[in-house]
């Protein structure tokens, strides 16, 4: 085990608060850091995004149990600290932190960026506010192999540790593009060639009418009151996934991935 | 309003207890009485089985609010009983309740019931243990026309508060038969001549390829390990959701949105 760069063994050092404040999105925008917990999404980002990986924690027991992520960690030249469950307990505010953590430079990711590389599928999420939710949307477009997703200013913090979590390792995968204006966006999209299609429950034309093989975006509204009507004028079609049976609706996270999901099997057959 | 039938002035009242004590399996199953909460799901029983409900309570906020949920189960000739706040809450473990709660009766529905009526799209859940999760796949599956929803003996309990929530109304929309020995079941299934699919992360066959056009139904299995080998080999065919992204699976409720909304594709056009 590589030596502790500083002592670490008491729960109330300044560096366990310091990591334990990047809770609160204040201190994820001023310092630019924020806390990836859990096997799952250290594993995702020790192995897709190593250079964002500033400190890693983990108790003996993880050591042991998560020897392939150490592993690739030291041969990354990550810096690996092992501390006392209470110093990682103390960490985080999540009850079961599972023995590892890592604060992570925020990924930095540009509209331009994502457009340059000529996009066949992007989500557009707005007003999103669940954590819940845009996690999983995020792990979505990653498994039906979009290429990134935008985030509005108006919606959740993707850094936040609820979000970071839901997205299972996911916010690794692609580029995720945050604090974007919607009408902005929406215009640039369409700018570069890209089709904006809102999917909103008053939508008029059912997704399986819709033609998804040319580029698009997905534009994903607010769970309570799905997009405002500024934003479905600016997009190309409003589109909604048919209900067959009585339900009202689905809820956002489910309509994200059967929208895209028709997009895949239309792009890729 | 209707005067209620005994008074109900009390949270510490029998009646009271008795109500909270819908929170407990064991009383929802001695009893064969479950509590309904919440604008959305309340409305869904009332408006869909009225005949299930035993007795709806409401704030006289939610009198003035839900009025057209009042004007139906009056309609209905069903028991409506204003209570206060304090009263409500102590029905009910959930925090917000939203002023209107009922008990209702465990809706009976069996296997051969749903199998006379010549089913075209089924879900099996087998081990299902999240109640969101549960809850999610009931309302996906309504949403894409299911007929009905089979519940192993080994899963969640459906008529537990999170889960009647999750489902938004959906519960009431469609048949839900629970307790169902699984591999009976798939058993009885493919008799009747359904062929069964399981879904799974280690299927050899990828859903785009599937022919959904016959009557089928998905079995899903446990959030985290899927499906038993003994459960899978009694399937016609393991089935997976394509990943095409770096995500390693698509959550329970996501896979089976998509599977669902795959065969309501192939079968409805």
């Amino acid at each position: 085990m590589t030596p502790p760069s500083s002592p670490l063994t008491s729960p109330r050092s300044d560096r366990v608060k310091a990591v334990r404040a990047l809770s609160r999105r204040s201190v994820r925008e001023k310092t630019g850091r924020f806390l990836v917990e859990g096997p799952q999404s250290v594993r995702e980002v020790v192995r897709h995004r190593p250079e964002l990986v500033v400190d890693l924690y983990l108790t003996s027991d993880a050591v042991t149990r998560y020897g392939e992520v150490v592993d690739s960690a030291r041969a990354a030249g990550l810096h690996v600290h092992e501390v006392s469950a209470e110093v990682l307990g103390a960490m985080s505010e999540t009850p079961t932190p599972q023995g590892l953590a890592a604060v992570c430079r925020v990924p930095s990711a540009s509209l331009e960026d994502v457009l340059a590389a000529r996009p066949r599928l992007l989500v557009l999420l707005t007003h999103v506010r669940d954590p819940g939710n845009a996690g999983t949307v995020i792990r979505g477009a990653d498994a039906a192999g979009a290429d990134a997703v935008l985030v509005s200013d108006a919606s959740v913090d993707v850094l936040s540790p609820k979000v970071v979590r839901s997205t299972a390792g996911s916010l690794f995968h692609l580029p995720v593009v945050t604090g974007l204006p919607v009408e902005g966006t929406i215009g640039r999209l369409r700018e570069a060639g890209i089709r904006v299609l809102a999917a909103d429950g008053a939508g008029t034309v059912l997704l399986p009418e819709v033609d998804l093989a040319p580029a698009h975006a997905w534009v994903m509204g607010n769970e309570a009151w799905g997009l405002e009507e500024s934003v479905r004028d600016g997009c190309d079609e409003v589109v909604r996934v048919p209900i067959h049976g009585k339900a009202e609706s689905l809820n956002l996270a489910m309509a994200a991935t059967v929208c895209l999901y028709a997009s895949a099997a239309a792009q890729r057959g």
